[in-house]
């Protein structure tokens, strides 16, 4: 390559960080020589994650909340992750919905991840670009997901602190959508509070934290925002910071980010075993003739791999 | 164990289905013995895939879909995806919900299996409780996510046909869900039609679809329902028929299947060995060992990874 991706990154070069992120996300050959490189400069960052199901507001919330750090004088990186055709591929809602303010801000930088792949290996590319802009020099990071299902919850597991954004009028799948965000959830915002029944999610979430209070030694607030107002801004603001105050303070921070580290190995092995071993199948036409005597009920998957674990590993 | 779970299964005995789903859903040991016995029993039932974001009423939709399928003679089985908490595990919205009159129908299996895990691990749970319940004798199994992100993409890709249900007024969000479930569709139900700018996302849809069709020999077909009214089951289940019926007769249907199993094998083997991997580093302690290497920044997890691979992979 004509640029030194990480040396120009690390100086502050954009272009750079665009780049790495690209050859992170379609799994270039030199991904994991950059993030190897790239991993001592990490470790800075704050990250934010804020996930809520589709319609909840995040990225409207997102662009006031990133607007307030740089305010303070912070910079910013955001990523999007964004549901994503299956079979096309990339992402959707990014240049779409970012063509905004924020864009003009050198101190920004924006980034839309598509859901594509299967393997599994979202998470730990999002976890990658989190380190890159993190290396970058980027103080506050956002990671903003839409929807509430394990992928998203995957995906903030790479935060030092969670958001979940609700609004009212949520339909019959808001119960088991609070239930599954109860326990990810280190912030609440109840976006849209202008709406009918925002009050009254407001007192069934704190009854839900009653429920579960004597687990917690952080109880997570719920603030109520008009993000397209920039109500509620500041005071969202506050939360995040002292979530991570506390978290800092009492050794949970530490704690979740040496689990991340773990996690983080277990989930690259996965994903380069899970691909060698696929392209190892192909290559010698293997899977095709598996396909087949399965077909023909002469064998089944569960067999298959047995056979193919045996063959493979030491 | 006590009883042949196959064996009864085979049967026709509900109760060994229920286990033979607990074994898979658990991981537990006799699983891959399970699924192995009752491969040659399956490939005989219709898979229909249920999904679309929260709040449109899928749940609803199924039962009435379930009960027209009743009313033809057919058995049914259903496979309730929840979204879960993510720490302590289990199905939420299942028991609550699914508490109606079709528990009371013998001729009904309805299961909820919960997002719990993170090796992505769900799809072929679920490709396996379908299995199951094939290899009981449902002629007729509804697999049903909430969400429309890639996780349910997955989940979908266990289905015959697929359905995505949408509702008007989904805010902001529509358009990327749209975008990204219109190729998934192989027929679209307009839930809680009687609300406002249902005939909007109806046209919207249709241009979404025009703009596709130079691609398609199928045009999915959108229809206007009222779930908890009954009005456009019928309807929806004649498409879901027609739908069938092109497939079978044009060799998708074969297609799809040989891409389930391969996609299947693949699967199997990545958690297979996924779990192999993660278990030998954790009992010997090297996973402990990494961790503490990298927070002291003498290692990353990439290089860890390339030298686990060489020590375990022939």
């Amino acid at each position: 390559m004509a640029m030194d991706i990480v040396e120009e990154l690390l100086k502050g070069n954009v272009l750079a960080l665009s780049r790495a992120i690209t050859a992170i996300e379609n799994e270039y050959d030199n991904a994991s020589e950059i993030m190897a490189k790239l991993y001592p400069h990490t470790g800075h960052a704050f990250v934010l994650g804020i996930t809520g199901p589709p319609g909840a507001g995040k990225s409207t919330l997102t662009d006031k909340l990133a607007k307030a750090y740089r305010a303070q004088g912070k910079t910013v990186g955001i990523i999007a992750i964004d549901p994503t055709s299956p079979f096309t591929g990339g992402a959707i809602l990014g240049d779409r919905i970012r063509m905004n303010s924020l864009t003009l801000d050198d101190g920004v930088f924006i980034r839309s991840m598509g859901t594509r792949g299967s393997l599994g290996g979202l998470s730990h590319k999002t976890a990658d670009a989190v380190k890159a802009m993190d290396a970058f020099g980027k103080d506050v990071i956002f990671v903003e997901t839409v929807g509430v299902g394990q992928s998203e919850v995957d995906i903030v597991k790479a935060a030092d602190t969670t958001m979940v954004v609700l609004i009212p009028g949520m339909g019959d799948d808001i119960q088991a959508i609070k239930a599954g965000i109860l326990e990810i959830g280190d912030v609440f915002t109840i976006n849209k509070a202008d709406h009918e029944g925002a009050d009254k999610l407001v007192r069934e979430m704190n009854m839900m934290l009653d429920l579960n209070g004597m687990m917690m030694d952080w109880r997570p607030p719920i603030q109520k925002v008009i993000a397209n107002q920039g109500e509620g801004i500041k005071e969202t603001i506050e939360n995040v910071t002292n979530h991570f105050k506390h978290i800092e303070a009492n050794g949970v921070l530490a704690e979740r980010r040496t689990k991340r580290t773990r996690n983080e190995i277990l989930d690259v092995l996965n994903t380069s075993i899970g691909k060698h071993i696929t392209k190892n199948l192909v290559a010698t036409g293997d899977l095709d003739k598996y396909v087949e005597q399965i077909k023909n009920h002469e064998t089944d998957p569960y067999t298959v791999v047995a056979s193919v674990m045996k063959k493979m590993l030491k």
